[in-house]
């Protein structure tokens, strides 16, 4: 890793804990400050700075606007896991395990509250695309959200809904924060635009990554249990794919194994993997990862920005791209 | 009611019918269409709109900013009613009820999103001071909410305490109302504050006539169960005056109410009602409630503003002081 990028990652770090989100009632703001400090890859906000660092060279200037981003993600985790009733979280118990549903309802909200509280930073001449741009963007990702509740009902999620569901999820938010880079270093509509679909390009393949992991992860280097998905039917890319390509006895398989009621764990992972192996499940997603990482880093690298943060971006693209966790 | 006042209203509801949420998937918009449908006074946009008439002329011009302060209550009573086990709405059934809590968690989170979309709206030059009011205003909102709900859980509760829990749950946000009218009319910082202060006020009197009405309103006039808040147990400023000023057989009588498990709601009612009457309770909160009143409509009627729609406020604010539902 190069220097300029570590120091990107100290100005996100120190910003993170500089951010006081409010004091009283405790029961209010203690569970924010608890989120903030379960770590995480801190993605977003690394992608604001080095999409601004491509412009301008004073990023120190827009960290409140940065961290927003990462404070809006994980108001997003915070809700998202009380409607999944998840106990954990990056290997934690979840604010509505440790404290209570109402409790983390109620502190998601000022969280999203206290986003756009440090979004406002942005330099007044550029307030106005910036907000307008993230509320498009936060209403994006409950539509994406509410979508993957309602695939939970159905069977016949198909890939283009499973990927335009990603989108919303996950992508526009890392798209949005290359965008706000750009936005921030008040670059026009065309250059955000296209910060944003590089961004929303990487997104793509960094969930399709996190779909891939779930099975194919080493459980030494992974941080959560390998197979998760498996066990809760959960329908990612590799299921709905293998669900399109099986046949015959393969399919029957794999039909009965999602149906089952009683079952061992660690049975069912590694028949559904195997499954998997057969159909080159594996092969067939890294190659859609592929195609959207190269999608992705292809518009930056047509870019006439500043080299060294495009040389230090791409890298971390990169790192990102070859993550095992 | 004046001509001026019923523009005004119609204004509102003409602005309220217009703002579309969004359309997919509708398990998300759905329930905001729904909540805004249910009606109310529009006390809070109305007093956006008074408020700025009171500088300029043209209020059609900040609608989108006068209703969002509508849409940002409706989200908290959609949090609110998760919060705390509601049934009903405005006599209707509640969002989580109707659909379910994740619906309602996620929907209310949109219509947060979507109360920051109308604000940007507000003309640019007056973007970030009103997004800064807001997002104070808006935490407060959520602490007050908080702190009601840690009242629950005490039998300590002082008047004082309560004072501070209404005005952060519902005071600041009728406060906000008024200083947004001034905000978008480019009125400066003084004026603002003298209307939020006298708005602030106007709230405070607002939530204690609630709780007067719950109690002795006109059971053929009032939308809800009369005494619903005795049967609750809710710490209300009645209840807790009675707490506090109550002696001897009266103060044992009340504790014994507050603590039994079985009774006839007719009874309990009752029995409560007539502590509260021996103990003047009405009279003191009447007193509590015109001394609110007084203190917000006097920093108005000193204000050097246009006259009529002076007059069109104040007659606005006499009616809620003296309404009966």
């Amino acid at each position: 890793m190069d220097k300029s990028f570590e120091s990107f990652v100290t100005q996100v770090e120190t910003g993170i804990n500089a951010f006081i989100p409010g004091d009283q009632p405790p029961e209010l703001y203690e569970p924010i400050k608890y989120i903030l400090s379960l770590g995480g890859k801190r993605l977003r906000p690394l992608l604001v700075l080095m999409s601004y660092g491509l412009f301008k060279g004073d990023s120190k200037q827009i960290i409140k606007p940065a961290i927003s981003v990462e404070v809006f993600h994980n108001f997003t985790l915070m809700h998202d896991d009380i409607m999944d009733k998840a106990p954990l979280r990056r290997g934690y118990t979840t604010v509505h395990k440790r404290w209570n549903e109402n409790i983390a309802i109620l502190s998601g909200d000022v969280m999203l509250i206290k986003a756009y509280d440090l979004l406002m930073k942005a330099p007044v001449k550029y307030l106005q695309p910036t907000l307008k741009r993230f509320g498009v963007t936060a209403a994006e990702v409950c539509e994406g959200q509410q979508m993957d509740m309602n695939f939970e009902h159905r069977k016949d999620v198909t890939i283009k809904e499973y990927l335009e569901m990603i989108r919303l999820k996950t992508a526009v938010l890392i798209g949005y924060s290359l965008e706000l880079g750009a936005l921030l270093a008040g670059e026009n509509p065309e250059t955000c635009q296209k910060l944003r679909q590089a961004g929303t390009n990487i997104g793509m393949g960094f969930q399709l990554m996190d779909d891939l992991l779930d099975v194919y992860a080493d459980k030494n280097k992974f941080g959560k249990q390998v197979g998760g998905d498996i066990l809760a039917n959960k329908k990612t890319y590799l299921l709905i794919k293998a669900l399109k390509t099986a046949t015959g006895d393969s399919k029957a398989s794999l039909l009965d194994w999602l149906k089952k009621k009683e079952y061992d764990p660690g049975e069912k992972i590694s028949a559904i993997t195997s499954i998997y192996d057969n159909l080159n499940i594996r092969d067939i997603t890294n190659t859609a990862i592929l195609s959207y990482y190269r999608k992705g880093t292809e518009i930056l690298q047509h870019m006439d920005v500043d080299p060294s943060i495009k040389k230090t971006l791409l890298a971390f693209i990169d790192r990102l791209l070859k993550r095992e966790k």
